[in-house]
């Protein structure tokens, strides 16, 4: 029971459940974060988030930073990243810094590339720093960025994220979690929705004591059908058949695999590195 | 597909799908309409909305419709609700009218009465018209008053409620469905979600071709397990929790009640009447 979970508040001797809970977008953040609040504390800082955006940013970030990238600045708008831009490339040199993105999984006029895990191959993106501005997953990033750890997971990676935050809740019993999808224009997206509920599907198996909220249970019913066939999933959700039309199947079938790295980004400073 | 929807819009001979879509709060339906727009042509008149607060809006206005009274008017906000008071008083006299609601599921001074299904007896209000404002239901309806027809449905009311917008679906392949939940201050709330998706499910026993949006099939999936027992699903929400610790264990039991009333309610005009 949640309640009990805020009547033991303060008291050291109870062992509290931790805290789950998701959100369908990131207008919904500050109220989410409000909970965590009641539920563990005074701030944001005891909660631990994951960010998750399966089409595309965040299996673009896990594959990113794969193929050799030391460093993704997450840019919450265009105007954003190519004031960054400006920046870092007067500081480090033009060839060093790539500015990457999308509005509407669409390109976006003066950036160097899109948000296609597909386009940053190793001897493109090796070695050198991203600017990624998108049109859900940066924001969320953004709204998210008081919270005390924050990684991002997508299907690529969710076994090893849930693994990192299975171990962090286990060392720190005060710690909440809070998973961010970023959904689309500010609403539910299913897609985000199923990596939500796979991740806690995952850490019920390495963590004993987890209270779940309304959207933590909603979350682990949408993944419960849709993990057999992710890929099918995928090119049926609205985001899917949008991107689709554009032409992106191939950037689809690939968010769509499960697992195929160890890499856990975290996002620190303003700056998402390996964990 | 849904894209199948826009590129045979406008031609007469390829009967559509209907396209069902739910928001899970309030704030998200501006975005849903647009969806509408773009699924079944120029304005959200063409959408027929059900609006659902299990908890506890939603269910009352069955409830209070079943005790003989014959409008009620639902305010945004308790301020629009004194107003209207003030005046339908003025007009009709004082007896006949009564105001009622609820903030965070308390009492709000000045007002005759909450927003408990089991206070408005029909010896309360039998004859007389109910001014009602509620945290979330009442916001949600001020929010989709723009689309075509607007009904209310709840636990207690939704096969008759699915029944009456099925036959409203059959006869006008052009219209879209729209479940507005109203969730809780402007995010996700399970039980509203397992109303959409038992309406929904019932919905598919009648209407053939029906096209589910994400949140649509997140609804069903939510609903799927919850059905078999609505009481421990309700104790179990957060906004249960909440009301069961203010003390409205009676309420709760009311709301988890399924089909005991053939009413629908039907907003036209600002006025909630039996349809």
């Amino acid at each position: 029971m949640i309640f009990s979970i805020w009547t033991s508040y303060g008291n050291p001797l109870v062992r509290k459940n931790t805290w789950c809970d998701v959100t369908f977008s990131h207008p919904e953040i500050p109220i989410r974060l409000k909970d965590a609040h009641r539920a563990c504390g005074e701030n944001a800082r005891n909660t631990v988030c994951v960010v998750i955006d399966i089409l595309r940013a965040t299996t673009n970030i896990a594959a990113i930073l794969e193929n050799g990238c030391p460093a993704i600045y997450p840019c919450a708008s265009p105007e954003m990243a190519l004031e960054l831009a400006q920046k870092l490339r007067l500081r480090h040199g033009s060839e060093k810094i790539i500015l990457g993105g999308e509005q509407d999984g669409k390109p976006i006029e003066g950036f160097d590339g899109g948000n296609s895990p597909l386009e940053y191959t190793r001897r493109r993106i090796g070695g050198k720093t991203l600017i990624l501005s998108t049109s859900n997953g940066t924001k969320t990033l953004s709204a998210v960025q008081c919270c005390g750890e924050i990684f991002t997971a997508a299907f690529v990676n969710i076994t090893a994220t849930a693994e990192k935050v299975a171990s962090i809740l286990d060392a720190n019993p005060n710690q909440s979690l809070l998973i961010a999808c970023s959904g689309r224009e500010g609403a539910y997206c299913e897609e985000d929705a199923v990596g939500a509920g796979m991740l806690l599907h995952i850490l019920s198996k390495y963590v004993e004591k987890l209270e779940f909220s309304d959207t933590a249970r909603a979350a682990l019913h949408v993944a419960h059908g849709a993990e057999k066939n992710l890929e099918k999933m995928l090119f049926h959700s609205w985001w899917g058949k949008h991107l689709s039309a554009l032409g992106l199947d191939e950037d689809i079938s690939f968010c769509a695999q499960k697992d195929i790295t160890r890499i856990v980004p975290k996002l620190d400073d303003g700056v998402i590195r390996i964990a």
